[in-house]
């Protein structure tokens, strides 16, 4: 933080969201899902592509394509901002800030941010931690100091996963049933969501009774690969007002890299994540509560994730958010919604985007059966780096 | 441009500047040399480490450290703003500006932006023109559509640049005893610079004499692999009072996409560089007009680029940088002092991040025996995408 004050509250707004279907195993190329759904995003905000003067790329994959490239798919003359993320899993929200920044810079009107993730022609970006694949490789690949690591059997992000849920169990009492039930709430709300890919109830004890992957982390503890794209355009709160949609004011935005080195070994406290230091940020700059925020979305690549990231960001103390999830309390309609289009578990897992897009969806109105009364005000969250040492977070309102 | 007004005009700095020693050929690592850059840059600005909260870095290989990581080695315990820049050779000027943008908006109170080039252990960046060279690679890979253009002979960025100097050629009767000028003249400036790479003077027959490349481009007309590193420091224009240096303040940044599509075969008009879009834009900011510039710092990776880009950045009518050139006016002393530090050319190639340095040690006075006479203000332009798409440009003054 470093004392700097931020003056950007409520000047922006997210005008715009695309996604497209998502699934298992798409047979169409990432860019032309990531096409789809920055097309959908414009039009949605009553745009047209030739007003996009801002594109923000996630820097993730060779193939992923540049803004320049994007702006030529879309039929964009001239950029004024395009910078990449180089936040992995962290990158969405801190995208958005960045959009905000241009635009209430005066640098770009509308900004236009996007995430793909596609299986066909081995375009998917290098995530680790699928249950499904069985081969042993390594780990998000530049930040895993892999020469040191993989010797004691870090060989993938479920690996690193597992110590940090073993941890996490040791320190605090946290139980596998707590984070089972963070599997079965997330599957209640994919049904609600006609676009989430794993909609079949659970119960605990299946939970308990799934292949075991990397002790403690059981097959239902771990997000699967998902293909599909999002888009989110960014403009002032000013346009917005004449656009298509109820605008969603960005209310505040924060980044954190701590805490480092990244390698998940050498770190000092391997319970300590990113998204503490952004949430300790975002809240100033929003200058709200936590019991002013209606609903929370989030990026949670693993079960226990989700209770450490409410621990996190403020929500409840150090050890104490698995008994928070095992009341039931993140369930639709009661204390803390969380993840109300099924998470990355049960929704997809596109890096957390589709979270902030559901955070629009909520603050419009629009969630459907899924929807949080009189929803108000959302915090959206997302992750990453080989050991979450990466974190972004946003708080909107309506 | 779409419209959008910027309030950031002198609202920020450049407080620091660092550099290492230029070579051919380092026996450090590139990472190494990135390091040395960045700490000298922090102490230039009087700073310490642990007061920067921003980086931004250039993704260009595999290699290049993360913000996160570069935090990591400068002992940084968080960021809360961390781009990575996808312009290529473009890079330079465009992070001078988003740097502004996070520091104006309240979001970090001190940005560093770095680049660095080495060729230890291959790390050295896919710069595929190095005259040096006689193999035969692909061109900047991910923006080449080899599939249509290396059939034709475009196997690397030499190719695509004797493709334009050869138009610009037929279009304008420019010769190449013009683009020898700039390369003599380059010389003459480099030898006013310790840390400039080829300070042997050069004549106008040496340049014609010297082996062709691909014609009509020569040995003296394409630019050399360097090694080293530079690293800026941009704060507030309030801070950049108490600190060490002069303030050097950003009048104004941009950056251009234009023209796309990016392989320069199906480029609507290859003579159009991005450059041109970002100079309408970054005039326009900085409410100066051309003839207030006193010193123009460029990254011209071909003799014949200077050309091109006075004319794109508006000091010379297409067709007519070669006669203003071949007169002498772009040297020190004359009406309008080009690359005083000798440039890509002579001095380095590191991407421009030199020119830009160069720029800041004009406006401050300190350029010993290149200083341009009272050197008020300064454009420094940067250049990048495989056909030169990617513009961006600062405007500075002291």
């Amino acid at each position: 933080m470093g004392g700097a004050a931020s003056s950007l509250k409520d000047r922006c707004a997210l005008v715009g969201t695309g996604e497209t279907e998502y699934s298992y195993r798409s047979d169409r190329p990432v860019v032309a899902l990531e096409i789809e759904a920055c097309l959908k995003a414009i039009d949605d905000a009553g745009l047209k592509a030739r007003d996009i003067d801002g594109i923000i790329t996630v820097g993730a994959r060779p193939s992923q394509p540049l803004p320049s490239e994007m702006a030529h798919y879309l039929g964009i003359r001239d950029l004024s901002f395009a910078p990449q993320m180089s936040l992995g899993g962290a990158s969405v929200c801190a995208a958005v800030g960045y959009a905000a920044m241009a635009v209430d810079a005066g640098i770009a009107n509308n900004v236009l941010c996007f995430y793909g993730s596609g299986s066909l022609g081995g375009s998917r970006r290098d995530r680790a931690s699928v249950a499904a694949d069985s081969i042993i490789r390594p780990a998000i690949s530049s930040l895993v100091n892999r020469e040191f690591e993989a010797p004691f059997g870090f060989v993938n992000a479920n690996c690193i996963a597992a110590m940090e849920a073993r941890r996490y169990m040791h320190e605090t009492g946290a139980t596998t049933r707590q984070f089972g039930m963070v599997a079965v709430i997330m599957r209640k709300h994919a049904m609600l969501n006609d676009n989430a890919l794993a909609r079949t109830p659970i119960t605990l004890d299946d939970h308990q009774n799934s292949r075991m992957i990397v002790n403690p982390l059981r097959l239902l503890d771990i997000t699967q690969h998902a293909d599909g794209a999002v888009a989110l355009v960014v403009s002032s709160a000013e346009s917005a007002k004449a656009l298509r949609q109820p605008p969603v004011y960005i209310m505040g935005f924060a980044e954190g890299h701590g805490p480092m080195p990244m390698d998940t070994v050498s770190r000092l406290n391997i319970m300590e994540y990113g998204v503490k230091y952004a949430a300790a940020k975002v809240f100033e700059m929003a200058s709200v509560i936590h019991k002013d925020i209606d609903v929370v979305e989030m990026f949670e690549p693993y079960t226990f994730h989700l209770l450490r990231y409410l621990e996190d960001l403020g929500f409840c103390k150090y050890g104490e958010a698995g008994f928070f999830v095992e009341e039931g309390r993140i369930e639709l309609g009661r204390d803390l919604p969380v993840n109300t289009n099924g998470g990355q578990l049960a929704g997809a897992w596109i890096e957390g985007w589709n979270q902030v897009l559901e955070a629009v969806r909520q603050l419009r109105g629009h969630a459907g059966p899924a929807q949080v009364k009189d929803a108000r005000i959302a915090l959206a969250a997302s992750w990453g780096g080989s050991a979450g040492h990466l974190g972004s977070v946003v708080i909107l309102r309506r």
